[in-house]
């Protein structure tokens, strides 16, 4: 029981209130070897689909065996269920808004449950902070070494977001900004599988952002010069627009769902 | 000496200058097995009043035994003395500046030392940052099992806020918004307390904030429609009036020290 | 190898991407036990100078033994070489671009080594994020106990930022500011040290910034009415202008590199 098991947070409830500080005082009552890990706190108010990203791209980093705690809820206090899931070898319990959809394209889904057994749910929750009164002390069992099975039965259907795929059109692939990171990086939804597959050459590959194209794919940042946009395969194997030392989404007037299209010159 | 002791810093320093880090060098070199919590560090700069109220929200949630630093300190420097306090199992180390009055209503106040034995305090302390060179030394000596009143004696008296209280006016409870949240949510100083004392029943409870009458009471943020206004006992024990996925801080043009105004219907 | 190492991270990536958080799984993956602690992830995107401010002030307070990682790297992924030191007991991990250079003048730079040992790098790492991929993991060694001299050769040479040095001029201490604090205090480039080695008696010592002359030298803050200028000696021990409960940099429009003159009055 005194097994020091990683647990992380990502939530959108920022770091200035008390909010997330309690969950760890709740963590840390059921679990005090633990060794928590925030994720992020900054997810946008209520943006279940930005939470969902960042969610599957720092997970697969952790050991096998870390326990995640994902909370981005506005429907927290309704009846949207609660769910709890093993994921290769990682545990993770979220509400079920979604908020799991990128997941399951990056890991492997190996158990799932909707969470029931009221013996590991509390008797008078609040009704609007279940992250500190649901989500974290499933996180504590689960840490403690409970079985999902436990949790409650595998559900007969669970939320999944409409995820816009990138298209083939002419012969180019026509994706979106689906990620501005702190730097003003252009995430797009085309990954590098996307352009093999269309049968592109990385190193013949051209994009389009708005009315500017730029061009060939570089390897990082500093191959263009200071102040000029470049496109790259980025660290989570994503096409991205940028710009050395400035940020393009400031330079392009982009921003999440601006159109990006990539294709051979 | 080596135990696993939880350590918490509350504080108005911010994340981006190297002081916090300093303060929890500080502490891992008196601790080496601490694990130290960040409560928040964003307090606003020199509100007392904003820290006070956070640390009271968040230090019941952690274990008992657990030591909490609280450096919200705009005398640093001058005449104002150093508490260290046992509440409810707790140990606080704070200024003498009233930072302590909230968590004395959530907690009972089991032990109260004004710290001046020389043995525990530095010879040579930096003027502005007591934060690092006197209060996180003095959590590392209690962490590491120091009692209280090695500290110093119990002093004669000590700084407490005057903190409005709700006044009952014909038949309402009167009171103020006393914290806006990360989502713009508007907790106001009036809590079930107040109102089961006042006699008025919360399933028909109103409430008045501006020109803005809002009720009945809700049970969460998702039993109104997506973008209306609602209010509802909060996870802290307080009436808030929020906006359903959006910020009512910025729909009432509301902040703290509005009139909140509650009422049966 | 299941010692429990403190391992730091200075970074520009912010907190509100999945970055930082891939970095602690790379970390807790290699060492379990690993104790992390953020310094700050808000140094301003590329500004080595800010970092290498900050690396310098914070490091100093760890206890030695502790394994630092500093990724402010605008030139990620092109030719600029990956520096392990000793400096003072510490192991500090970062690129060569100057990253270092105020470190060095706080502590015995002990040993230097150019990571080369391709045994410790990965065979394909990302262009673009060597935080994750080269940083984290070199660190993970060396908190495992690696020695400095197994990574590679100590180098010709390793870049050092050009830092301005205040200058004598008529009697004066002529300086800048080099670092504007969360509160909006100016920290200038002249310290306690100058001030002494230039004849100086700080009791007699005025300072102008800008047009205003603010003198004498205070202790602390509250030496001054609250909304008034007024210069000190700070916890860093560097001259500092800075407004009791209020924000220098905009009272004065100062910023980082305006003019600060020391001076006997």
């Amino acid at each position: 029981m005194a097994k020091a098991r990683i647990i992380t947070l990502l939530t959108d409830f920022g770091t200035v209130d008390p909010y997330v500080a309690q969950m760890k005082g709740v963590l840390l009552g059921m679990c005090p070897a633990a060794h928590i890990v925030d994720i992020t706190h900054h997810v946008e108010a209520h943006d279940v689909v930005g939470g969902a990203f960042r969610l599957a791209e720092a997970v697969p980093y952790f050991p096998p065996g870390t326990v995640h705690v994902a909370v981005v809820d506005p429907g927290v206090g309704t009846e949207r269920p609660i769910l709890a899931a093993g994921l290769g070898g990682h545990y993770v319990v979220l509400p079920d808004n979604g908020l799991i959809t990128f997941l399951t394209r990056r890991l492997p889904l190996e158990e799932l449950v909707q969470v029931r057994n009221q013996r590991f749910l509390p008797q008078d929750p609040s009704r609007t902070f279940h992250g500190r009164d649901i989500f974290a002390p499933l996180a504590g069992w689960i840490a403690n070494g409970l079985g999902l099975a436990r949790l409650g039965p595998r559900p007969q259907t669970y939320t999944l977001l409409e995820i816009p795929e990138p298209q083939q059109q002419d012969g180019a692939l026509v994706g979106q900004v689906i990620y501005v990171d702190h730097f003003g990086n252009l995430v797009s939804n085309v990954s590098q599988a996307h352009v093999d597959r269309a049968g592109l050459s990385l190193e013949r590959v051209h994009v389009t952002c708005g009315r500017h194209e730029i061009g060939p794919v570089r390897g990082t940042y500093g191959n263009a010069e200071e102040g000029r946009l470049l496109t790259l395969v980025n660290s989570m194997g994503f096409v991205e627009v940028a710009v050395n030392r400035g940020r393009a989404c400031d330079e392009l007037e982009a921003a999440i769902g601006s159109e990006i299209r990539v294709f051979e010159r």
